[in-house]
């Protein structure tokens, strides 16, 4: 029966301390004719005693029995003094990748190009144990709200967004795209009767541009509210969600966080983050600018610098690491956002909302317009045609509650969780302009 | 404050009776100068009682406040006295679709084209609320097995089986392709030192045919594991995954199947479930097909019909509803199959397995070839180069434990659980080759 490296000290302690570790040789030291080995398994790292000098290659994976020893000067207090070896996978001496050195040393082209050899540094797998537990949390926060999930398809006659930037398949004999987000879909379920629905899938965004925020696959954590009031709803849904990850987070990865110096904000911190309306927020951001350069710089709207801004003034105001702009003006957001009546007359503002977490933004969201005459009337003011949303039409014609939703960037989530520089470190096997490899 | 109609009831029976109620108009009747109206929400349905005939149209979303009342007529035991009415879309009165009809009398096509309408039927909706109770136990099952959720890319540079029945993607100045399993990435994480990995994400087939199995796109739900010994080890993983899946579709969804008419294996029948090798299976395949057509019919190997007779044959010996195929041959497996010596001296068998269930293949599987040379050695009687498998050869090249895997295909099993004719009737937006929309 196999033991895992963390139960060694367990197994050192009871009457039956002969046991079998399997895993990877991460280090080997000798000293004085005795050979140290630290082995590691899917459980961390543990040290493996041989009285003769085995014959073992860096990161070959490897079986052995053995006594659990107790030991205070091995890791984890014991150790296990090795009977029988067996080699499971004998790896060839000429590694292209140093596993047991530091990344923070190592170039992101090269930890990308050996994904299968980066990721067995534990402070690299730590990113995707995070992001695995984003993804279950994100999921079972919303079960416990009455949201459904659902699988929706990837392959699109059109684009949601009015076909720009978007990556074409030969599907058969004809064109089709590739998702830029589930939206039509998840509208579509909660008109279904559904009411509540959620997804968590890849989306797709053809965009050239190469920056340390942007994916061209991605995994989008996608929500979907029937009747709700306003944005303002799917704020406090957002706080819940967040709340709850970080709350996990922090519950089953805190091993996770310490190997990056990194820590989650506390849920009160989440149910405190301010809500600022977009006039104001680019106001505030101007004032920021101002104060960081010492001159006068303008912010003109919410640009990534302004993102940053804002944070830091949630920061410095509330102590927050998460803010909510909301409001945002009708030409910055799709054409189906519901506008909404601000009371100063204007009606060039819109139910929507970014979230913004640790300079940068994870989430766009807000209402979207459910009427049908009035989404008939919107589309000639973008210069759109009926024509092309048939599919809308029918959606709004039919029968369709007041709703919105909002899309988390689950490789965003994650960077920022863990100040990483750029966001190709949360994401296994990234897609960009030039890479599709591994 | 909204109360759901499953608490009409409730609210009746309190002391504030007072309650606002949300939801489709799903059927109007009209007795003596009184109106019932069956209002739909997303628990389900409730009556209200209209004094006054209301100008409703069928699937028009409305919200209505009144007075929760006891009524053993009602469907429920209560009923809503209407005060106020508010609409909140007009559905047009031209509907395309009769959404409370039998769906039973509607063809699939009709159903498909009219997603958003077919699925406000309670028992199509069903199938889907289902589906998000499979994805959910089957992740939860595996995180409790000390499994990690892995997210890889849906986008590679060629297919994993060999460039075969692929659908290519313009991405930028190249081609690539939809990824017909995640089966290199998962091996490569399993690799990576995560050990144990599943994914759940969709997969792409570019085949032409189309039969009630297949889908161009589904939903994978993928599993890879180090550290087993055989084909074994993966069918006791599955065994325990299905068993918690058909435990929680049982005590989450009875309603579900009960408008289906259909119920879940026990956890007690997954356990006993049968494990039968390949040749052995087609002798019992052979037996029943002479048995069940009184003819001297003969099997050959595991096609579809034999699937249905190897399944009759397990339901009428073991009295399951699954039964594994095991041990098969060579020529019948992806060229990285491990062989298997079944002790015959016959080389040409594998430590590979489907699962059957109710007739259908749900899951193929096996341990995958890990050794470096063994799989260089491997490829050319496959006709196959090394200069495709630099991936692959990295990946097994520096220390790469034995392991395996499976996948179950999440829309077969929804649809043999339910007994659906057609595996496009558990899929959402199902892609075959004539359809992309809606």
């Amino acid at each position: 029966m196999r033991v895992l490296t963390k139960d060694i000290l367990q197994a050192a302690k009871q009457g039956d301390p002969e046991i079998t570790v399997q895993g990877w040789v991460h280090r080997v030291r000798e000293l004085g004719g005795i050979s140290f080995v630290i082995l590691r398994d899917r459980s961390g790292l543990g040290q493996l005693v041989f009285d003769e000098k085995p014959d073992l290659t860096l990161e070959s994976v490897i079986k052995v029995q053995g006594i659990a020893t107790l030991n205070e000067k091995a890791p984890g207090g014991a150790e296990v003094r090795v009977k029988t070896l067996v080699y499971l996978s004998k790896a060839a001496p000429d590694l292209p990748y140093q596993v047991n050195g530091d990344p923070a040393k190592v170039g992101l082209e090269t930890i990308l190009d050996h994904r299968g050899l980066s990721v067995r540094h534990p402070r690299l797998q730590a990113i995707f144990r995070i992001q695995a537990t984003i993804i279950e949390a994100f999921g079972a926060y919303l079960r416990s709200q009455d949201f459904i999930e659902i699988k929706t398809s990837k392959l699109v006659g059109s684009g949601t967004e009015g076909g720009t930037e978007l990556f074409e398949v030969d599907y058969f004999d004809r064109k089709v795209y590739l998702a830029q987000s589930p939206q039509f879909y998840k509208e579509t379920m909660v008109a279904s009767g559904m009411e509540r629905v959620f997804e968590i899938a890849p989306a797709y965004r053809a965009e050239k541009h190469d920056t340390p925020r942007h994916l061209n696959e991605y995994v989008s954590l996608d929500v979907e509210m029937g009747f709700i009031e306003s944005e303002l709803d799917l704020i406090e849904l957002e706080r819940g969600a967040l709340a709850y990850i970080f709350e996990e987070v922090a519950r089953k990865n805190s091993a996770e966080l310490a190997l990056h110096g990194a820590s989650v904000p506390s849920p009160d911190m989440v149910v405190k983050a301010p809500v600022v309306p977009y006039e104001e927020a680019v106001k505030l951001a101007s004032a920021e600018a101002v104060k960081g350069k010492g001159q006068t710089a303008r912010i003109f709207d919410i640009n990534p610098e302004a993102e940053r801004f804002i944070c830091d003034w949630a920061m410095r105001e509330h102590g927050s690491d998460l803010v909510f702009v909301n409001e945002f003006p009708r030409r910055y957001r799709p054409f189906y956002t519901y506008p909404k009546d601000t009371g100063d007359g204007k009606a060039a503002s819109t139910m929507s909302f970014d979230a913004l977490f640790r300079g940068l933004e994870i989430t766009t969201g807000g209402r979207r317009q459910h009427d049908y005459n009035a989404f008939l009337e919107t589309l000639p003011r973008f210069g759109l045609k009926p024509e092309g949303f048939g599919g809308y039409l029918k959606l709004l014609k039919y029968g369709c509650p007041p709703h919105g939703g909002f899309a988390i960037g689950c490789e965003r989530l994650t960077q920022k969780i863990l100040g990483l520089a750029n966001i190709k470190e949360a994401s296994l096997f990234p897609r960009d302009r030039k890479r599709v490899e591994p």
